[in-house]
């Protein structure tokens, strides 16, 4: 219990600031992922220090954020993201290539050789699919088909991220390059995707006769939170983030008939955990090593390649759904979030780039995350449902999303 | 994410795990916690090494506790509390009294000198309300009065097992005993206690209705838990558990009006997180250390010193509300859970006692949580609710019970 106390308060402090900062950013309708991540820089060590990153935190922050993809995973349907899984595709692999090529020519026109460069490019790569996610759960628009393919694309996302990241590595330590190997990585990854989504949903199409014969209300819950903590730590050995095990173990759950309940019954855990990822993301940020006009300068640039690069990777690949629907996916890619980050530290710590770029990469990866979801939300208000979603939404779905939209 | 990949294995088995103990322990038909903390034991490093206490998970496991006597506040009514206030009061002194001077006499009788001895019994005082709640609440029988008396003493014994913790570290210490600082120590804890109850029912009564105004249905939830998770602080700041906070915040909420929605929302939060608390407690026993004929006498006799001392403690204060009712309160009050295991680790890092006597005391403390809850829910089932509490149950409060006993 005593040394506890002190996180006790950080708790407090995450939660209480969370509210305040949410409240504050739906006040002047911008989302209130917005008003959290900004919070968390405030409670953060950069400005008032009342917070400081520590594991348990880290721990906290990353069950709120499987909850989270657990949650979106539920309001996906397999089939509805199997329906738009060309696009999908399309939008994880250019949007991948495309922050690749320009960041790794940005970093080397700042100096670094070409091998750094490339280490660099690699954080200008993966979408952090939670803050995304997010918004677009908020707004009740998750069974939209831009939704569905932002989804989508952020697991193929998750899947190239993770072979690119082992290239740069392997580049960056002078090893050979063993293409056998990466193939292999790769194998595993999209095996563990297609056998974890082939084999839950015929399981759970099966067995929730099975799960609704149980008494106690919160049997169904318990199960799927099994599915879902244990799919995001298989998820981790395969080498990919956690929150795709989570999003993959949603969207098994969303195949029971007890859908609607567990949708439910995820609110108050959502709301309790979600903003402890919210704020630390915010937290990381240190103001402190900006505080020049180089850098100011570098995260400019870094900032608008990061989001530029990705627009036009996602708005490229999405375009077979129409100039405007191919732009919402552009934006709803855009957020780095968490995983700029973990490519940042992995750099910092094998010396590939010094503490200067360390901080301009983090910046970036936050201000991405803040930047995107005004621009998505103002995106996806400007029109309703598309004609050609509207014509896909079955009679329960509609229900759902009006559930949704509550 | 790559560092807390380990701690998302972990955060997995633990709730697997619960998941099956709890329904094992069901299924032979004995309090599911019971379950839990025998699986904790058993994932734990004295055998099967799955899981190793860490901060993160000790934060998991105290903010669960901390959930857990927050949705056990919502569930008791001040005023109900109030009305026992002299039982309650009698069994938190008394139920003080007895452990103490029992385990002072025992622990001199195997060697430690007075000083030590004191710091042994210690060990033998706080009463861990975790345990028994969890029990009271799942059988649906916490507005039952013997509940009520088994609560209000827990905040008594809480506030007496701070200030003889403090008089046994000064005594040990070779310290003066200030008898004016111990008087403030008091005069602040019981003030924080009285304030809170008065303050904050009375914004309560009066807030509910502005709580009622907001649009989402999140709203009321996040502002309590704000509030849990503040109290639950500032509990500690007064030398106080801060699962003594969180159940004053939890009678405080229990005075809106969004009582019975709030309560159906905290269900998904007790469990997904209440697991880690009961799994971590079973964890903490040393079985190795245990395993002579000597250091398993030592707890065969500690264990029952520790059950006997506290049920008649327990049984004498609650005298009046008569034999039956008595014995079910001393049953009660008898779990040690981590009160104990905090005092053991006290007096360990302090050099009191040895590696031996610590494993005894953390095994006794377990012990007595595994023993009474059994017996408690035995006790319970035997008979309805008493004459007296069913003519103090007002309709509101009948449609609360019957929720609970789904």
């Amino acid at each position: 219990m005593g040394d506890t106390t002190a996180i006790l308060l950080e708790v407090f402090i995450i939660f209480a600031a969370a509210q305040v900062g949410g409240a504050f950013a739906r006040w002047i309708r911008l989302p209130s992922v917005v008003g959290q991540i900004v919070v968390g820089c405030i409670v953060g060590p950069s400005v008032l220090g009342w917070i400081t990153p520590s594991e348990p935190l880290e721990v906290l922050s990353e069950i709120g954020v499987v909850l989270l993809l657990f949650a979106v995973g539920l309001e996906t349907r397999l089939d509805d993201v199997k329906r738009v899984g060309g696009s999908a595709f399309a939008v994880g692999v250019i949007g991948v290539i495309v922050p690749f090529v320009g960041g790794a020519f940005w970093a080397h026109s700042i100096g670094p050789d070409w091998p750094r460069s490339l280490f660099v490019a690699a954080a200008f790569v993966a979408t952090s699919a939670g803050i995304t996610a997010a918004v677009l759960k908020q707004m009740g628009v998750l069974r939209r088909i831009e939704s569905r393919v932002i989804l989508g694309a952020a697991v193929i996302d998750d899947i190239l991220a993770m072979l690119l990241l082992g290239v740069v590595v392997a580049i960056q330590a002078g090893g050979s390059l063993r293409v056998s190997r990466l193939l292999v990585v790769a194998g595993e990854a999209i095996g563990f995707v297609l056998v974890v989504c082939w084999l839950g949903t015929l399981m759970m199409r099966r067995g929730s006769k099975w799960l609704e014969r149980a008494r106690d209300p919160m049997s169904p819950l318990l199960i799927v939170l099994i599915l879902c903590l244990g799919l995001a730590w298989v998820a981790t050995r395969f080498g990919l983030a956690a929150i795709i095990g989570a999003f993959l173990a949603g969207m098994i759950a969303s195949e029971t008939r007890q859908r609607m309940q567990l949708e439910e019954q995820m609110q108050p855990l959502l709301a309790l955990m979600t903003p402890f990822f919210f704020v630390l993301t915010g937290a990381q940020v240190a103001l402190a090593e900006l505080a020049s006009g180089e850098a100011l300068w570098l995260l400019l640039v870094a900032t608008l390649l990061a989001l530029v690069t990705k627009l036009i990777g996602g708005w490229l690949g999405a375009l077979r759904l129409g100039v405007r629907s191919a732009l919402i996916v552009g934006v709803g890619m855009m957020p780095r979030g968490e995983v700029g980050i973990v490519v940042a530290a992995l750099g910092l710590s094998a010396g590939v780039f010094g503490q200067q770029l360390y901080a301009v990469i983090i910046a970036m990866s936050l201000l991405t995350s803040v930047i995107a979801p005004p621009f998505l939300a103002m995106l996806l208000k400007e029109r309703g449902p598309t004609p050609e979603a509207r014509d896909q939404i079955r009679p329960q779905d509609r229900a759902s999303t009006g559930a949704a939209n509550k």
